[in-house]
């Protein structure tokens, strides 16, 4: 294909994304495929010829739409968001076509300097304390490809450092027995990729209890560390969350931080959904106790309408990132590496080689201004709260967890089987789509506020679909009892 | 900005990226900016209203451009390709606007079985055993961010499993014990990742030496295995290299792979640049030996056209990757996954999130055609040879290694040190980019054919400036000896 065909066909595909998204409500929001369904649909091996770009085309309506699910569906409730818009679109072309590697500064000084900047322009954005900043001191930010990648990369980090400091303390120490004492924590509402970082990075990973509003407090680590010390192990790691998945719970950092400073005990942050939310005024109170963490992290491709990957993290020490993963060989070295006034991106990351995904920041940030982005929030927290009135008005049903962004916490009021039951037919009519959680012993439902262009009656029209598919099994539950 | 502005700006980004591939030539390769170029040319902070796309379009030429290392110039010839071609371009638009992250069968079946047949067309591509297809019993591939996160899950597939088996052999042994004994190799050649990789999970990693083919043999492996085995230690892993990022030097497989059966060493294959070549029949005897291999990855996004990020990997026993990560939160659990018939690939992974990267492979499959595909990666092994012919006839240079593929390493006879000078006076000029590397103690600079548009006369038009410069250089070398 000639750049005059791609000035065509990309024209084309440019039509064909607008249409998919301008009329995405109408197609069921649940693929109805059974597994194995593609493989039949084509050939079992690469044509030797090229194919024509109208038969490829042809084959996105025929092939692969019966198998998505659609995740900017304004009937899209599962999970949490992930990022879309027209904006982060447009930079993510762009990203493909000037198609640099910025594995270190040299090998694309723009990719790695718009990166150091975005990072600091977000930092802004969230009021960030100055030492997280590349701009001043020793922090910067980065872009990782996920939260999972975050977490792993800050508990390798201190890993890192925690072993460096007990063998300065104690040259005999090696590294092994170091290492299997090490004790890494988290909440028991902690995401899963928080328990396989610990299981990477070859560390025991402990929960610890949440409370009742699912946070951990200060009071539960405390305990844990002198249960742990006594036992002679070394605790070296906290993860805590602000969002939890199952029901957007906050641990107390102003509680933990201060435990954490004191025992020396590496505080990373893992805001992944909830830190978008931090760009206005009303919610930064959120963040309160990230001075006293050593890394945050939270992804703009989830609730910033940043196209993923975009996970953004930021350290205030950038020397224990890069301490952690150093490796210089000739062939990724360049005449400024030793100047100390630039950034190898390659030394904070598990990967080599990276996108130029700071595009999708800046087209972003700028095409929507940060009002714009703040309206986005604003409305799906707003509109939460409309779903959760709906909920709280039916004396059938009740809510699980404070309402506090824009994720509701609920069930029918009964047992979990119940709940199971109502969950498989909601999803099962391909309408709406839910995924469900634990909390404590129950089976919840969780309603998230997703799309980009979710409005207020599509949130009437799930609680009616809801409490539909609800006492049409009550009435089925009656009946079978009967 | 909605849909209608969207057509519109979409479409002239389009243009804007089939101009700039146009006219890449006419750009110096290399930019001439100074590390911290580009904080002044931006505002300190995004701005609290929208910008119009206009204004942003024009940052891209006065911001984002100079600080470009144009790695698409059919001027560029340094590290290795990276993929780019418009057929890629136009399934990544398609993959950023249905952004469904696809870490289930469930979120989005199609992101799933469409990975799956893609890695089951390219394995036949390459006429990989049929072991490793996912249509063919226990194998099947994924789609990694890169080869070093291939290296790594491999790595953490083979720790798991050595330790359970010791750990069934004798249910004393303690994690902790057996992990500080695991030791893990590689060629000495091996890319720096292969290093991070032990790093990372904790395990010793030890260097074979290479032989003056820059490849290891089975003697090499042997001798270091009697070693440390004698010495109490327990080696369970080994990464062999097909095409090193040196000299694209090829370890000896045939020799490595029988004895990693023999002593329950998992091999695995890092192909990254190299394994591209092998669609060719002509170039696919340089991976004979793959059927001794427990995993095996190579690069689309490299050599093969595909838009990073594209890294696919195949494993013999898709359940020693899962087993090593499989975690399974209430949140992520869906109807079909316990029916054997579907993948969950977040298992397969470090990440749990993921892009639909396999849209990229299906376009470029069908749209260049397994022809074409042969017809690129020939062109570059040919336009090598063609350098090679160069070198070979000036006799004050020399070939430093076997030239395979499209990578030549070549020198000034003489010093380390005038060789280092030629480099950057080179690199210098922005006409053409190349980097370095070690061989034995030699300093050697690497030729690597890269871009899609490079033909024979950019390699005339680089060979004239490498030697213009090295006689500018050599003149200037007598004139200060006098």
């Amino acid at each position: 294909m000639n750049s005059t065909e791609f000035r065509k066909m990309g024209k084309e595909m440019v039509d064909y994304i607008a249409d998919y998204l301008d009329r995405i409500e109408e197609r069921p929001v649940l693929p109805e495929v059974e597994p194995g369904y593609l493989r039949p649909l084509i050939p079992d091996s690469a044509p030797a010829k090229p194919e024509k770009f109208e038969d490829v085309m042809e084959d996105i309506e025929r092939v692969i739409m019966p198998g998505v699910t659609h995740w900017h569906s304004p009937y899209f409730f599962a999970y949490f968001p992930t990022g879309s818009s027209y904006p982060s679109f447009l930079a993510d072309m762009l990203s493909s076509a000037i198609g640099c590697v910025g594995f270190s500064w040299a090998a694309s000084p723009a990719c790695t300097e718009l990166e150091t900047v975005m990072l600091d322009w977000l930092g802004n954005m969230i009021n960030l304390p100055e030492d997280f900043l590349a701009k001043n001191g020793e922090g910067g930010g980065v872009i990782q490809g996920s939260a999972s990648e975050a977490t792993l990369v800050a508990l390798l980090a201190a890993r890192m450092k925690t072993i460096k400091r007990l063998q300065s303390e104690n040259p005999e120490l090696t590294e092994a027995s170091i290492l299997s004492k090490l004790v890494a924590y988290s909440s028991d509402q902690a995401h899963s990729s928080v328990e396989r970082a610990g299981l990477i990075g070859a560390v025991k990973m402990k929960t610890i209890p949440s409370d009742n509003s699912f946070s951990v407090g200060g009071a539960a680590l405390k305990q844990a560390l002198e249960e742990d010390k006594a036992a002679g192990l070394i605790p070296f790691f906290f993860c805590a969350t602000l969002g939890t998945t199952p029901s957007c719970g906050f641990d107390r950092l102003l509680e933990l931080g201060p435990i954490c400073n004191e025992e020396n005990l590496w505080l990373h942050i893992d805001a992944a959904y909830a830190g978008s939310a931090f760009i206005c005024p009303e919610f930064r109170h959120l963040l309160n106790g990230v001075e006293f963490a050593d890394s945050f992290n939270f992804n703009p491709h989830k609730w910033l309408l940043v196209v993923f990957d975009c996970s953004t993290m930021w350290v205030k020490n950038r020397a224990d990132l890069i301490g952690a993963f150093k490796m210089d060989p000739l062939y990724l070295k360049h005449d400024h590496q030793e100047s100390g006034l630039i950034t190898d991106y390659r030394h904070w990351q598990i990967p080599l080689g990276r996108r130029f995904r700071s595009l999708k920041m800046w087209f972003v940030f700028r095409m929507y201004g940060v009002k714009g982005l703040q309206e986005h929030i604003r409305k799906h927290v707003r509109l939460a709260h409309e779903f959760e009135e709906l909920v709280r008005k039916d004396e059938q049903f009740e809510i699980c967890a404070e309402v506090i962004l824009g994720l509701v916490c609920f069930r029918l009021k009964g047992s979990n089987r119940l709940n199971e039951a109502l969950l498989k037919n909601i999803n099962d009519a391909r309408k709406i789509h839910l995924v469900p959680c634990h909390l404590g012993d129950k089976f919840v439902l969780r309603f998230a506020v997703c799309s980009r262009i979710v409005e207020s009656r599509h949130i009437q029209d799930a609680w009616a679909h809801i409490t539909k598919t609800a006492v049409k099994l009550l009435r089925h539950e009656v009946l079978q009892q009967k």
